[in-house]
């Protein structure tokens, strides 16, 4: 007697494609939500919101809503509309809130921040949601299975698109959970405020100042901020993410000659600012992925022995990370060391060179100018400035040791910060208890070695704890040919984020 | 009283262009040549050939026969029949030769070669003359200051246009060699045979094997060679070369993950292609340009005393070398040094790395695959198969070393060998004596530190002395933006043509 009893939606594919059914009827019940207010009588019209709302991420997909390149901002504009006419239809107050011209281009306006507040009773808690409606470049000749911005339904219910898991599935699973509610007649648990921006591929331009100024304006009431578009650490069992590694980006130039140079004219009696490069650079890291920078490592927190006990639990395996490499080319022998070099140690990786020549083939040219690029993750207890000199010394002193006539220049190009959140916070212990009932398991605690920027914003504008409840698996291939998100975890994980809600408004506050 | 009194030839600019004189009456006088042929009544008729092949000049550069371009072969063969129409008008016979379709790019006919005989006396010498009649790409808006393909000569003479010097001045100065001698009723002193390439700038495809079969049919009367496609040491004195370094081109590879990883995620955990192959590319030369290769110089033909102080009269400063490298960025404190590293030691430059990230900007990606490239010169008597083995082995052992997972493969794209001729040969002391004769001073004998292939193709299918005989200074940018031929270079560079051929009827037969 689920909200959902999915036995026989309707497939929402296309003639021609995949048509399957939902074969696991998987219940939701949170007390209040399914004692009580669904009867039997209520189960067909409860089919209805994911009919729609898998029509809904159809149209969404549909929409290319490419924030990097000029010629799709209409499309990006276009699918705030869709998400904005799609709250309002549902009931909530919605506003398009404008952040003006492009830094750099000015030819074009941002597209909108779509904000919308869905509930304003003064005894629930308030949560804000963050997602993004735009996605990243996608060509059907660079190797995707289908049209790329065609929702395709295999065999095995792979929805392909892109956009289908980040983040476009995530949005859509915040409003399937409003519409269920209504549709089936139960109270919303919350007071919902949404925050969906546009331009999360290209840099989220002009957030920042936005979260900022309406932490004490629309998002003023908020109790704790829900972000879902992150990714499971593997394919069956859900986490719950509270902390991220920052990223410190640099680039280091070399220059000597006026313009490139003939290898057979000057090769020997010049200085090569590329033969220089790779020498600083190959003083950076070593194989084993070790960074060589004296007293970098000393920044870095401790590990505690109780630390070091949770790697143990978490669903993982060294098989997991062959598959996503795709091959056996991992550093450390066990799951733990592994994991624990993806969050909470940092890495060094040397991302290429600007300026040398990087085409096929063969040319014999001395590069009078090339930039290295390589950036750090870091970790708590890394400040940023503290990185900086570091850097800029190591760097510095092995460049000195070479002798070489050239010159050489390093500089940050930006930096974002670590962060890490309270699991034990009411915001977590909900999700927790949300996971347990829709997926039986209790949830892996993860961190991610990546970087979620806009993370960081909401804690420090808000000062609220913040969650990070993915839908998506590790398999997705988000930014990559053949974006999918499971039919599972579509179902599944609004599903999650319904009882999230629900367990949200009985959790206790938090010690 | 010389064959070409240019006190007051006429400009041939467009109006438009700087306008100017050829102030610098250098006489021309072998002496055949100059005592009984050439009354003073004759001075005025002579200057025609100049004026015409001025004109010659501006036709041919505006003719933009880019080789590497396909929507521009059919200018390139518009080049060759400019060519062919002219050596016939001068009375050679001459051929155009197919070479087929162009390997790779099977719809376009690669441009035919250009032969001609001037002359066929059982008692003259025979002299094969190279030169190359397609150019580089060139857009104005690469930075050229002036039209690329429109020559245009400035208040100081230099005449600025795609191929001005890199080859079409050095082709037509041939013509205007016979036309000169035509004109001036003066018989011509050896039998001449050209050979005219529309590929050079395209790697010279398919003229390899067409000398190899020409060198006994056509070619098979050839005494000596003459390639004048390279340039000065500096810009005041002339040079004779007689040696090429040669180039063996190396890609090293290192392979891991199946696609580009986010750094984020995989940074620290795998073993990362790039980190690797900056290790590799570091251990093969160091800053001072000291190849790091273990045996490698044990290959090097050891200096001798007597080639040492050959070195102290080379006109040559290190402000050339400065002027040349727009920095003060040599290795070397003095000249000798400075020419021996170009010259007569092997060097090692790294060119790139293709598949990391090379653009303007940031991208946090972990390369799956990346592959260095870059080239040895070499210098006798370092033959191909021992360098290969010895870079092979050295690359595999400090890869080795690093203990990673990654898979490495090193290989050689290509090589070229290096050549050196005597310059004792009666081909170099004839045009020694030209030069002395036209500018008054003894060339400096040259080697190159690049490869010119054709040079050792016309060696081995000949078995003949091959001669380089550059027109132009080392100030023309060949290849680069604003490519120019100074007025000087072109008209005294002629009459070194012209006595070339002259001393080369005298010379006695080498010991």
């Amino acid at each position: 007697m689920p909200l959902f009893p999915l036995r026989r939606i309707a497939s929402f594919a296309k003639p021609g494609h995949f048509i399957s059914r939902f074969s696991s009827p998987t219940s939701f019940t949170p007390r209040r939500f399914y004692y009580g207010y669904i009867s039997d009588s209520k189960m067909a019209p409860s089919l209805e919101p994911f009919f729609k709302h898998g029509a809904g991420l159809r149209k969404a997909v549909a929409i290319p809503s490419i924030s990097a390149q000029d010629e799709n901002r209409p499309d990006v504009v276009r699918m705030a509309q869709f998400l904005a006419d799609e709250l309002t239809a549902l009931g909530a107050e919605v506003q398009q809130r404008p952040l003006g011209k492009q830094p750099g281009k000015e030819h074009l306006e941002l597209p909108p921040v779509v904000i919308a507040r869905y509930g304003n009773d003064k005894n629930k808690r308030t949560i804000l949601v963050y997602g993004h409606y735009d996605v990243q470049p996608a060509l059907k000749e660079d190797g995707w299975a289908t049209e790329p911005f065609e929702l395709t339904i295999d065999e095995k219910d792979r929805m392909y698109g892109r956009g289908s898991t980040d983040d476009k599935g995530p949005v859509l699973g915040w409003l399937n959970v409003i519409d269920a509610h209504r549709k089936a007649g139960v109270e919303f648990p919350v007071n919902l405020l949404c925050c969906f921006e546009g331009m999360e591929e290209y840099g989220s331009e002009g957030l920042d100042d936005f979260i900022q100024a309406e932490a004490k304006q629309f998002f003023k009431d908020t109790d704790a901020v829900c972000i879902s578009d992150n990714y499971w650490l593997g394919t069956e069992k859900p986490c719950l993410t509270y902390g991220l590694r920052g990223c410190n980006y640099y680039s280091v130039s070399v220059e000597g000659p006026a313009q490139d140079l003939h290898s057979g004219v000057f090769g020997g009696s010049a200085h090569e600012p590329m033969t220089d490069l790779v020498n600083v650079l190959s003083k950076l890291v070593d194989a084993q992925g070790n960074i060589l920078i004296p007293g970098l490592m000393d920044l870095v927190a401790p590990v505690t022995e109780e630390e070091k006990s949770l790697y143990g639990d978490i669903s993982y395996t060294m098989e997991n990370l062959h598959e996503s490499l795709g091959s056996e080319t991992g550093i450390h022998p066990n799951k733990e060391r592994t994991l624990m070099a993806r969050w909470r140690f940092p890495s060094l990786s040397i991302h290429g060179v600007e300026g040398a020549y990087s085409a096929p083939g063969a040319k014999t040219v001395i590069p009078a100018k090339v930039i290295g690029k390589f950036s750090i993750r870091t970790v708590p207890n890394m400040e940023s400035a503290d990185v900086n000199k570091l850097v800029f010394d190591h760097v510095q002193a092995e460049f000195a040791k070479l002798n070489s006539k050239n010159k050489l220049n390093v500089w940050l190009q930006h930096d974002g910060k670590w962060w890490v959140a309270s699991p034990k916070h009411w915001n977590f212990s909900a999700a927790s208890k949300a996971v347990e009932q829709v997926f039986g398991v209790a949830p892996d605690m993860t961190r991610e070695g990546g970087s979620i920027p806009v993370t960081l914003t909401f804690e420090q504008a808000t000062g609220k704890n913040v969650l990070l409840l993915p839908m998506g698996s590790s398999t997705d291939a988000a930014h990559s040919v053949n974006e999918k998100l499971d039919r599972r975890n579509y179902i599944e994980g609004t599903k999650l984020l319904g009882a999230y809600l629900h367990y949200v408004a009985e959790e206790p506050n938090s010690a």
